[in-house]
């Protein structure tokens, strides 16, 4: 991308700063894959003056952000050599494989944010050190309504080496906000991966409360705002969950113990019976409280299933 | 309660207001119940200045309050018949039965907050109505530590008759927050066990992310807020669904659609085996949403699960 543009002659352009620098002094960024995030991500570079070279498999895909002045690369390959910093946005940890197979990754910084597991994050980073590239992993805390709208509070995490991160922070907080997770490049996926597995037990838990009402004349509309007060008000107990966890003492601070709550458990089943919704949902949980009271003092916090979901505890 | 006192004689004594008027001018009102929860309602009166009269099962949890001013009943029976206004809270629907078998309910307003079923409270509204009693049912949604604490957010769903509701509204307010919802005397245990179910689901999905964590170098007390402020973020997700139930569009606002987030699945299910993890507070969920793939369009939001939840729908 450097030395493209009218007003080059402005910008130093040493060996050194070639890559670096440009017509508006922001880091060059390449990107590879345009689906829904992909644009997203690509139209907050261009809009913040990034030089911005892209490619998309299927190259229709670019035509709109080339209209705005980004970089149309004619493969993956093409793209990757045009500047240091190469992101990643592709569906899956195959087709990075797939994309990246003919490009030459000497000397770049490869920023994967592509969705994968922990031990996929991992092996790539290891891959991408073999071909000569420094590596970032990311995991992406936000959905592409999210991107370019610091307001709505969208991130990503990142694992890798710090000072990469370090080196590419400004850059890399233009879409959306940051978090660096550690030096373990699978990180970054896990804290993904963990966040949106307690967002689906959560989303359980909406979905049987909104099935529980369904036959009864409650407007779902109004229900909603209770519902929410609710889950944001005990999603607080994280914290005490989480020092009970680190100490392993899980009868510090509670307020409503293990015994007490096994107790309730026939209550919500059926209810759940008499209005008709299946106990699918609440059963496993409800089995594995049982299974620790069994184990364990009543008077614990129901943290302590946690011992129980990990093998060879 | 009333006519003891140094100063009733301030206060009118026409047999109409008997009930109504003592030496506070607060509302009497019988206790029956004194767990951790009646306890603690108990203890808000008293510094309100309702008189209070108090009855338990095991006499001596009585000797604290009484100590502090109530009056303390020998009986459930005779408990009743100090005031109009009986609040009952107490270990299960079955104990409210016992406990009230010998009491006169003619003429009393009863105010049920022992945590029941739908069917259960309705089935006691008619109970009561049979014996002359007036009903209202609760569902308290605080523990304890949270009771005569208005900054802690606690509250009482009610739900029966309006006109006895708003009759006792100020006095019922006194322990923690009210919220009326309906005239059916199940809507407030339906309200109260939707929620905790929902709470439930958000806890299973809690404990399943610091379960993957677990083995890992990342300090639960660093991961807690993230998870909480994400959780909390994601709770307003339930305003969205709200709507699409309402209007039967499931496809209304979409971000992230069911046919993209099936095809995530995968990726949480690998990690949670990568951590050693087991999948059992998963897999339920994502086999409703494959269900829901199966059967409805890929472009549909998660909520429309809610209608595989349902018998008959
Ligand atoms: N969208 C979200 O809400 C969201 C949120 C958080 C994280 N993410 C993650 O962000 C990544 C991208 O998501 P998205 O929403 O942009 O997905 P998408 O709209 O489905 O786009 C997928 C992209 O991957 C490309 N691709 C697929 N297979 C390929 C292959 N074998 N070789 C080269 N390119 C290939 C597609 O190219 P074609 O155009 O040629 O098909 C397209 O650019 C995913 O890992 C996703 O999990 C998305
Ligand atoms: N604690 C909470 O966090 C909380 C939160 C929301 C709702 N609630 C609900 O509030 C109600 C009371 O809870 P709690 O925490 O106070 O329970 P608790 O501490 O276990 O007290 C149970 C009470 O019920 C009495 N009882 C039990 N069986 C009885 C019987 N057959 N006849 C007469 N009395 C009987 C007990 O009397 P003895 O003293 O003689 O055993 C005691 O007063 C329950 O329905 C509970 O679900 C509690």
């Amino acid at each position: 991308m450097s030395g493209s543009g009218p007003s080059t002659s402005l910008v130093a352009m040493t060996a050194n700063t070639r890559e670096k620098t440009s017509t508006s002094g922001k880091t060059p960024v390449t990107l590879l894959g345009l689906g829904a995030m992909g644009t997203a991500l690509a139209g907050t570079w261009l809009a913040a003056g990034h030089p911005l070279t892209v490619w998309n498999r299927t190259p229709a895909r670019a035509a709109g952000l080339v209209a705005e002045g980004a970089k149309g690369a004619g493969s993956a390959a093409e793209a990757v050599a045009a500047s240091t910093l190469v992101v990643v946005c592709l569906l899956d940890d195959a087709s990075v494989g797939e994309a990246l197979a003919e490009a030459d990754l000497t000397g770049k910084d490869l920023v994967n944010l592509t969705t994968t597991t922990p031990d996929q994050a991992r092996a790539r980073a290891d891959w991408a050190r073999d071909r000569g590239a420094r590596y970032l992993d990311g995991g992406i805390m936000a959905v592409p309504p999210m991107v370019g709208v610091p307001e709505a509070g969208g991130y990503v995490f990142y694992s890798g080496a710090a000072e990469l991160f370090e080196q590419h922070r400004e850059t890399l907080a233009v879409p959306v906000g940051t978090r660096y997770v550690g030096a373990d490049a699978g990180h970054a996926a896990l804290h993904d991966v963990a966040l949106l597995s307690g967002m689906y037990g959560m989303f359980a838990g909406i979905h049987h409360a909104f099935a529980l009402i369904r036959k009864e004349d409650i407007d779902p509309v109004e229900f909603a705002p209770l519902l929410a007060d609710w889950l944001a008000a005990m999603a607080q107990g994280v914290h005490l969950a989480a020092d009970q966890l680190r100490s392993g003492d899980y009868t510090k601070g509670v307020v409503s113990n293990l015994g007490m709550q096994v107790a309730g458990t026939p209550t919500f089943l059926a209810t759940a019976e008499q209005q008709g919704v299946s106990t699918e949902l609440l059963l496993p949980y409800f089995d594995l409280m049982a299974r620790r009271l069994a184990e364990a003092s009543g008077d614990e916090d129901l943290t302590g299933v946690v011992e129980l979901l990990v093998r060879g505890e």
